[in-house]
């Protein structure tokens, strides 16, 4: 009533939308059925492409403010988990695309010399703007990745690489968490004395265990060392640092307490959507490795050994980077530090109060 | 080399595939966010349904030949699974777009309307193609479906409407299929037999149980004898023909006897493919009558009691559609006719021989 | 070390577990292979029932307290996101299922009668524990549900039903709700005024409207103060409680405010999780739906139009259970009542304020 | 009627189905609530890996037949995809289990140890039945694996190791092979003719190309003569046996012949079937291996760089195993030797003739 009429047909823009595959192989006369499968996924896969970036944008525009209201946490949190929801939905689109066989594939694949999946600039921005530096991707893959892109592109993505990545918001965000001090409580300290404590126990109860030889203690109290031992590249800034510089850490040192206080302490209201933004950021980064994984199995599958359609050597190329293009390892590998909810130090009663409603 | 070198980028058509999106929203100045996924989801639904006609064209130019040689029932019955594993994948994307909370879907549902998915143009070629007839569409919703279309659809429409549906060309080639009657065998009275055979075993148990009252033998051997009546359907031409009036059954009675007889004898390497294709089907329908259930649900959950964006209330006409464009409902409700592997007359050996390769 | 060492094989029972397969066409001397896949899925359907009701039970405990710390609240909403997961996960296993043929089926079947997954005590205890009372129940089969229960599974059932469902604790939880009136803020008044003038203006935008005929116009405004009077319903607590009366509503009229409430300002972060809360039962009740919707499908596919293993047509009580056996309908209902966030009334500061953290 | 009435409670052996969750955490008086989410995944996983073991025992019995009968092909066929259906399926549990968090794990891990998944003899049991030999496994996890099993297991699983697996079977099936050789039709040789023509051709299309430079002529046509040497491997039997002996290749050089021809000329009727059991192993294959996969990242998220629960460092092994532990790699590999189906030997009419039916 209060605005036009509108068809379906012309909302979505079906004329040119519909009319946006050209098959190679009806081109050159000698159709070849498959490729319209194939020119099918990778289009949906662009269109699904397009829309993560864009709540990805969205995210970013919050995060990138110098202070996050509370609620708008609430939306960020759900937008990331659409995205991850998007990557675990469009993995299956690969169980569809195996619908095709090798030989089938073959048919038109001369044909789409030197296209490749690797070309796709949309996945590349959403790789960028989630934090992937140039320097993370695999070595051999970085200038032919950025000289395949038309000079316009080639200005966006330096743009973006230019431009705070969703990493280095984030990084900046838990930088800014209340709690990791207050006058009377010192998140790192307490943290610090309830892991030595709760080693020191283990080693006590080595001791004190009449079954073991003197030898076996010895041994057993050794690994309860080396493990605490571990813990110094938390404790120490220094060595943090070092393996920060040595590409094992990535997170700031004051970024990397509060990615340890908010698991620990998740059940706090004012806590619940910081964690759940954490776990969709984990969320997407393992459902991104899964999905480049797959594609490295499909590949082998479709070529063998063969190179890829793209000229590299796409099944060892995935596989590869399957691993190196995490972008938020670190929430995976500080899994490593946590302790048993029994042992984390209590909240003295006046920060819990703060870390709750008061209506 | 022997090919002119391709580009991802436009190969795929990204420039007019990236640029469809137009959401209203952003038009009127009153951005809503979420009106971008509605888009997308639609979008990609509609390149699937381009991609499942696809296939169903080329299905239909085959089952549509006179004789169809065996070598093309292979590369059919894979496109027909294809077909099913699309429609399974694109079920779950309803989950991504249920991400998407009512609310935000009020915040630009007027400015569509009366756009609305009833208006999909390939979803109702899909059905028609399938085999479902103007007659068999719910009545409220034949005309504004029709009316919907542009000129040019409505012709294209007619033109489907007016020639062979898959569920026609799969009648006329289970009519053809041999088998039915050979010298010294003959499918359907074989058949006839061993049901009465079977049926007049059970009624011996029920006579010869001393375990049971003469009032309990009575009612036990009068539901033995009832559902012995129900063959009648099959069994007598006039009756089935009688009920396929009614609209109980759509194969001719020729064809119903393909359609028991591949089943039962689904081993024989010669059966083995038709009854791959006979599955698919099913499973095509099932997939689509679920698709349509999932959307009703979701329409019911967006909408409330409210009618939908194309002015029929989508929840209760959905869940109507649900059962009733089922196409090869055929096949479903003969399942009630089949009988137990051990009970199925076995073949003569010169029968069992033309089944088989003699290489 | 501080436990006793423990092998995977004994901690999860496996022998037990693995000797629980007893087909009974292997006992009787006629091996139907498929008989294996039949148990495997239903025993993996009644382990995955445990852990829900094991979840749900968890879930009623924290719903059951008269108040909620707001710390419990994000762990019960991630438990009930859990048991959603769980549901759309298991409905994948009826795809495996279907890879018997209705055949297969059928040289087991009349083995296991009168055996049928309308006996499934646990699947009865979820719908009972969610708030499914025996009056809601498909009337036909109360009865020989019941019947079909051992005496002690009798006793357990009329225990659930005689206690605080989690539609009851919800119901409960949620007339609870603060803000619903505050000193200088009624929400419910608020919300009506809303309401009439996002109608008047609707109505004026109509009357002003010159392409309009004063026919059309009439017809239009009849349209929008019929859309009106079904607020109604809402507005007017005699009505309201007429309708319940009915059957239309189950929820309390207080607690319809605050399942009108929630949703409309669910971005204020302490709305955040009771929103998520809402969502997620939403979500079980929708999955719960898809699920006897799958199972009707599969039963008519396997079965046809004959009665289901357990002696009832397994198809048509299904489907009908689908809809009727709905348990927070009320909540797909409201959806009716939303209006759009630029019509929602703006919270006073001091509210606002109060839904807000202070650290 | 015929068999005694039957309790679906007692059908499934739910009495000792659902008596088999022991949480430890509950035994030692520190209830963790997700404990019994952790038990219910993994003994589902176990009930499925019987259901798989079930299908491949029945599959291996009818490829240890000296000669398998035409129509238990179709069977096997449909085993095998049910397989693969039944796994892609489990994989899913994976989504499930991680709605438990790292630090709720951390609550009953230690509580566990050793236990640990490495520990299932039934996983390990579908791997060695499929062809995985002791020497392919990870080396250092050689030995705690088999350690770990139970006496009766350890035989058990010996017996297995001793008898023929499906590698075995599938090999000597495809040496069997009919058409490799035909009175007047000799497939390799046609097959190496083919090959050579094509590359002849390509060599000749750059010759001819005016475009290019005599130094881009030379190099184009060193790397197809390059890619041409890589046949050696195909045509020469000594080479092949060498790579063979260095691990590169499993299946012998006759059988070979048939895993190329099959695919080529899988639309003729009689390959169809073995068309689909070779992708069938395909799909089993890659996903097993996206399984491993997948329950690497779960432990590296789980876990961190933290040994796993059964002393190895979960994660790395795992992401190991994933390649290594592959069993029908040859199946991937071959694909690097097809050609375009417009260069395959056309077939010689009598043999085509005799791949067909002739009823």
């Amino acid at each position: 009533m209060k605005y036009p009429a509108v068809h379906y047909h012309n909302y979505l823009g079906l004329d040119a939308l519909l009319s946006a595959q050209h098959p190679k192989s009806a081109e050159y006369g000698k159709p070849a059925h498959d490729e319209m499968l194939f020119i099918t996924v990778h289009q949906t896969y662009e269109l699904w492409f397009k829309q993560i970036i864009f709540e990805l944008d969205s995210v970013l525009a919050t995060f990138k403010k110098d202070s996050i209201p509370e609620r708008e946490l609430g939306v960020t949190s759900a937008r990331l988990e659409r995205i991850a929801s998007i990557l675990k939905m469009i993995i299956n689109q690969i169980d569809v695309l195996e619908t095709m066989t090798p030989m089938d594939f073959l048919d038109f694949r001369d044909m789409l010399y030197p296209a490749s999946g690797f070309q796709s600039f949309q996945w590349r921005l959403i790789e960028t703007k989630l934090g992937l530096r140039m320097g993370d991707r695999l070595a051999y893959n970085q200038a032919p990745f950025y000289k395949s892109l038309t000079e316009e592109q080639q200005k966006e993505m330096m743009n973006v690489l230019n431009s705070e990545s969703l990493f280095d918001s984030v990084e900046k965000w838990l930088e800014r968490t209340p709690f990791l001090q207050g006058e009377n409580f010192n998140f790192w300290d307490s943290y610090k004395q309830a892991v030595n404590k709760m080693f020191q126990a283990d080693i006590d109860v080595v001791k004190k265990n009449t079954r073991l030889t003197e030898e076996e203690k010895a041994r057993d109290i050794a690994g309860l060392e080396a493990t605490l031992k571990s813990f110094d590249a938390l404790f120490s800034e220094d060595v943090y640092n070092q393996l920060r510089k040595e590409g094992q850490y990535r997170l700031s040192y004051k970024a990397l307490h509060a990615a340890i206080l908010i698991p620990l302490y998740r059940h706090q209201p004012i806590l619940q959507t910081p964690f759940r933004i954490i776990r969709a950021l984990l969320d997407i980064d393992e459902t991104m490795t899964t999905w480049r994984y797959r594609h490295a199995m499909m590949a082998l599958r479709m070529l063998g050994q063969k190179i890829g359609t793209g000229g590299s050597s796409g099944h060892k190329y995935l596989s590869e980077a399957t691993t190196k293009h995490k972008i938020f390892g670190d929430f995976f590998n500080l899994t490593t530090f946590f302790i048993p909810s029994s042992q984390v130090p209590p909240l003295p009663e006046s920060i819990a109060k703060r870390m709750n409603f008061s209506y």
